[in-house]
């Protein structure tokens, strides 16, 4: 009678309506029905990124759907540059050398991400055809400002390539006005949904960039994909169930406002970065990320014991630290399914395991300050 | 995307494991199947109540338990005794007197039960042929010291017939040891289950009394229940797809003991008290029952706009107040699918709501207090 939830940044628990949509009867995808239904996913991914370009569909995780944008828009004569800043930005610059791309990857302090100044000077250079940016670091549970970045890139014939992965409904994101020309997202995060969608948003800009380079890939080459879409359609065999769930997890964050859905999820955010620093406790991130929160333990308290513990007593699922800081932090999630009641829960299940692990804190803290916070959540 | 929970006094939340056991393809119930399921179940329900004698499963509420147990069991040359202290002992005496049983109504001022002194006092007048008592009064959040009660009837050749809608699988509860004769239960609440299950335990001695009595009644005779269970069947159409999730529901208390889940109930209620107490709230009852607690609003704060606005703002459902304390009381419960983490987010939703709708409260201060009392759940 241990009651499971996900505050892990991933894979996040799924709403009801959700999860009874994907327990129908499966349909077959090569029929009108299946070109209705996925027609009007489309849309309601181009209003989640605010973009009117192409929003493509491929059955894969994240790093998929990354692969497939850098393969297929990384420019062969040109140098990529990657932001490495955490465990996913150096994911992409191995998956550019994977490819035979040039690749330089620019290290970043954990816990900050590159700035815009930084980028506009590389930028000058000349030398680059795409940047390769981690909007929300999940690693570190940091935040780049994407959209003065976007403002930088925009101004060359370099592209903005973004992983979106804890970011995309969870973040302030919006594709055209700020100009990001391309956007990998894993449906396992905000977009409350399981695992196995990837989703790749192309920009008119990054097409035509596109159209120039033969990608060695034949899954992941996104013109396969675009070509499909045309007849809302696609090349391969979809994972249907999780699009028809997708149906029904897009059309409840419009119901709400992708606007409101941000500012929600970053009232979470901050009750909990609060709520630690009322306990003592220390985050990670000096640019936090309102999707993820990384947590310091207190000394004497074991990544182990404590994420044993708060799962087997509490039902509370909670993602370590990876890899300088594997067993040095926890980290939790503020994306999708999950409310006030929710977080409070997970700030009181803290408190208890630590306190059960010995570490000095005063009960009640913690949760008092988040109520405070939570208060304006609407 | 508002979470729905359900704090209400019944229905309560039902766990997944069983939803998805009451999801899967309907199977016949006049087969080897149904029989080696219900076996399952009945070794189960006596489990649960601590009891070896019968406990027999209907189709229906828990008022058509009560209603069978008291058209069977009230001898009509004898009185019977209802302690009528809220809306549910009321009830019963209704009842009774739909069927021409002679019953003597036992008025118990609201938010106090009758005592084992006052049952041994009515009962040395050797008058009363049966003594109904609501172990839990939900409507006024208030338990009855059942042991004690029983502790007098046994001495008496009278029956002890005890609604324990709200009490089974929430308050301490063992049928043989005290001398409990006949128990009725509704689904809905401590057992986890959706409504349509009436639960009907039955002692030895009540069956002696019963086999004098012809019942008035077809659907409610407990005879036929009777009968068909010696070879673990039922006489009627079985509600098939909650007893498959009662065997699930079951499985899971068990799993956990009973004790242990009495307790974990009793721990919840605790810190529910105590957390209204520090934000400066009147609890309705002087005897209160560990599987519901009701709260006084305070001044200014109307009934219709606290519940529609915890429910609209927060997906909390909790129920008002019954008779007298209509409009003047709120009720939460404590059974079956629920947990520390769920108890705290419930006690910032009151805060927050109250907050909202001018309440003169300190947010963060019941919370704190309850996450306190919540350390000590196991």
């Amino acid at each position: 009678m241990i009651k499971a939830r996900l505050f892990t940044p991933g894979p996040t628990d799924v709403p009801p309506e959700v999860l009874i949509e994907m327990a129908k009867p499966i349909f077959h995808h090569r029929t009108a029905q299946f070109q209705e239904l996925f027609k009007q996913v489309n849309e309601g991914l181009k209003k989640l990124l605010f973009t009117t370009g192409d929003v493509l569909t491929l059955a894969g995780s994240g790093t998929a759907a990354m692969e497939a944008a850098l393969v297929c828009a990384c420019r062969r004569d040109k140098t990529t540059l990657v932001a490495n800043g955490g465990k996913f930005g150096e994911r992409w610059a191995k998956v550019c050398r994977t490819y035979g791309i040039d690749v330089e990857e620019m290290m970043i302090e954990w816990g900050t991400a590159i700035s815009a100044a930084q980028v506009a000077e590389k930028l000058a250079t000349g030398k680059y055809g795409a940047i390769v940016i981690t909007h929300s670091e999940t690693s570190t549970a940091t935040a780049a400002d994407l959209q003065a970045i976007a403002a930088e890139v925009r101004k060359t014939d370099a592209l903005l390539i973004v992983d979106a992965i804890t970011s995309a409904g969870a973040l302030p994101l919006k594709m055209d006005d700020w100009g990001v020309d391309i956007v990998g997202i894993g449906s396992q995060k905000a977009l409350m949904l399981p695992p196995g969608l990837a989703l790749v948003a192309v920009s008119d800009k990054a097409w035509k960039v596109i159209d120039t380079i033969k990608p060695p890939a034949f899954y992941l080459n996104l013109k396969a994909y675009r070509k499909s879409l045309a007849d809302n359609d696609v090349p391969y065999t979809p994972a249907i169930t999780l699009i028809r769930g997708m149906k029904v997890a897009l059309d409840m964050m419009h119901a709400v406002g992708m606007e409101k859905v941000w500012s929600r999820t970053a009232c979470l955010a901050k009750a909990t970065r609060e709520a630690m620093a009322a306990l003592g406790l220390k985050t990670v991130s000096r640019q936090p990320s309102d999707s993820v929160t990384g947590i310091y333990y207190p000394e004497g308290v074991s990544d182990k014991d404590f994420r044993k513990t708060i799962r087997s007593r509490y039902g509370c699922n909670v993602a370590g630290g990876q890899g300088d800081w594997e067993g040095k932090i926890f980290r939790v999630s503020h994306m999708g399914w999950i409310d006030p009641l929710d977080t409070i829960g997970m700030i009181a299940a803290i408190e208890f395991t630590l306190d059960a692990l010995g570490a000095k804190i005063e009960i009640g803290t913690g949760v008092a300050k988040a109520a405070k916070v939570l208060k304006e959540w609407k």
